[in-house]
């Protein structure tokens, strides 16, 4: 054998996660899109006094305590819920039970979240990249015309914040033979969802997470939605005990309480207003985001100047260095007081 | 599109986990291999006071905590260790860096742990399974000549309880040019181990789990011990942040009290010892065992009527209906008291 691993393997690169700084560490992290926000008391409260015993033995395979959670809090049916270590997992089952070569391709709109590319490429499953139109317009007929097995559109969309309509993303889902995903990780700050679209479309799935609106990065927990047969697939090559037991209890818990993620997600939205108006002072142009992120153009393009300045400053943003966002940076919507210090640090670098 | 999924996703069968009682249900689980003493006070301990902002960031995409105190438990390096939502994930990992078709074979000597399978039909990789010869001998020369990419031997084997000498294993590590994967999810319970094979052999992996000796198997971590290169191949295949911050903070608790660990351990094979001669005395036959289970064969050979009967009495034990395996009943060493009961209602239905 030439190598111990298989031919797409060897040719990969892995994927790099955005940079994180030990907890403690005196840094304003605004590159990753975490919430400002803690997670909600009811669910740190699951720690308190847990039983050991929870521990002791396997937990449920399916998770069906987060399950029931998620099914009561979005008056969906238990088995219309898959749930994973965060969307991430969900998404990696996707392209594992649809994706294969270049008879079962993975399809997105392009600039997006490059997961989808890095999962794609172990499967491996042939991608192809479709770019947004101007103004992040849906490439629709050339999305339909490439009739993926997997299609992936993140609304809203990182980097770019803007949302799908649920018109084109009903056209696209009639006009697909195959599995078109809706990744809503960011939902938790945006006006509308595609979730009716789950009904009315047997090949629709749509996926979040709790690692953004629920201030849960640190738990992995995401889930799908879909009809049953969409599900059947990915149960089958999911491990057998994804969840553990105390991310489960506290999935649960963050989930029931909508009240507390609510009030988080108005707060950070009132903040992005805020942040974008105090950016565009400053000669930025900031596109409308109906995320926690701002992509912003500095007035004179150096994105990636202000991105290393900022960093000897202690303050993190993202810089893609992907051809056509070389002039951008991706700004992580903090409290207002986190937003004011990065306003103070512009003002001292422009 | 014919199907949403792959072919071999239509296929194949998903995993059956073995029963999971709810919490709380009046049941003797002697079926799935659980320690039946609680975690470590320790890791316990790490659940108090535990400050949200760890849950709110994403976690360290390698787990370094935990992989620290695997680390300085078992004096390997770091870099000779990854982690993973239990062994699973780990033997998941390794299919699918190395598994692929015909000519990247799965291969494993049968009776043994049955989700190889299922992980080599999601991949899809072609399985070759070779029986164990008369009283559990290696199958040494159709292993080598089967030249996996990937082989298995998990030691000590469930369902069977023997340990595989280090000798034949060498012998299998020199001759095979593909991984070889000892699994050694039980080997608290047993007199030996061949870690030492991972500094010998480039091609050796060492599994293990925190689910049966550390009383984990809620928590849902694992980890493989290999030379960097192998690990190569599978920190890029697997998901970006794979272990929640609440899980690597427990987990590097536990693996740092390492004598709570051995404290249990002792006790597990005590009682084993005793338990394996009251049920000679029934007229079991009962195989010497170096894992927290019995395989053992009631004295009419009439397995699944006794675990029936034993369900009935609110007593759980594993019956597999795999060729060569009717005849016997594979029993979790429970606490001295749990193996009275199950004695007890041995007498009573025999």
């Amino acid at each position: 054998m030439s190598s111990y691993f298989r031919p797409a393997v060897d040719a990969m690169e892995g994927y790099i996660p955005g940079e994180q700084p030990k907890p403690g560490t005196r840094i304003l992290k605004l590159n990753t899109n975490e919430n400002p926000y803690p997670p909600s008391p009811e669910a740190m409260a699951v720690l308190r006094n847990l039983d050991g015993e929870l521990l002791r033995r396997y937990p449920h395979p399916y998770a069906n305590t987060f399950r029931e959670a998620i099914a009561q809090a979005l008056e969906i049916p238990l088995d219309w819920i898959i749930v994973g270590n965060g969307s991430d997992e969900i998404l990696n089952l996707l392209i594992r039970a649809c994706g294969e070569g270049d008879h079962r391709q993975v399809v997105y709109p392009t600039p997006t979240y490059v997961l989808y590319k890095t999962l794609a490429a172990i499967q491996p499953a042939t991608v192809l990249e479709i770019p947004y139109g101007e103004n992040y317009q849906l490439p629709l007929d050339a999305l339909l015309n490439a009739q993926g097995a997997v299609t992936f559109i993140a609304s809203p969309n990182s980097p770019s914040g803007h949302l799908v309509s649920n018109d084109d993303l009903r056209r696209l889902a009639a006009g697909l033979s195959g599995v078109l995903v809706i990744d809503e990780a960011y939902i938790d700050f945006a006006n509308d969802t595609a979730l009716p679209l789950v009904r009315e479309f047997e090949n629709v799935m749509v996926t979040r997470t709790l690692s953004k609106g629920y201030s849960l990065a640190g738990l992995r927990l995401g889930f799908g939605i879909a009809q049953p047969k969409l599900l059947s697939g990915l149960f089958k090559v999911k491990d057998s005990y994804n969840i553990d037991a105390i991310a489960a209890l506290m999935g649960a818990a963050a989930m029931a309480d909508q009240t507390y993620k609510n009030q988080c997600a108005e707060r950070v939205k009132h903040s992005r207003q805020h942040l974008s108006q105090e950016l565009q002072k400053l000669g930025f142009k900031v596109p409308p985001s109906q995320t926690n992120f701002l992509l912003v153009t500095p007035p004179r393009e150096n994105a990636e100047e202000i991105y290393l300045g900022l960093k000897a400053r202690g303050i993190l943003v993202r810089y893609f260095n992907h051809s056509g966002l070389e002039k951008q940076l991706r700004i992580t919507v903090g409290t207002d007081e986190q937003n004011q210090t990065l306003i103070e640090a512009l003002i001292d670098l422009i």
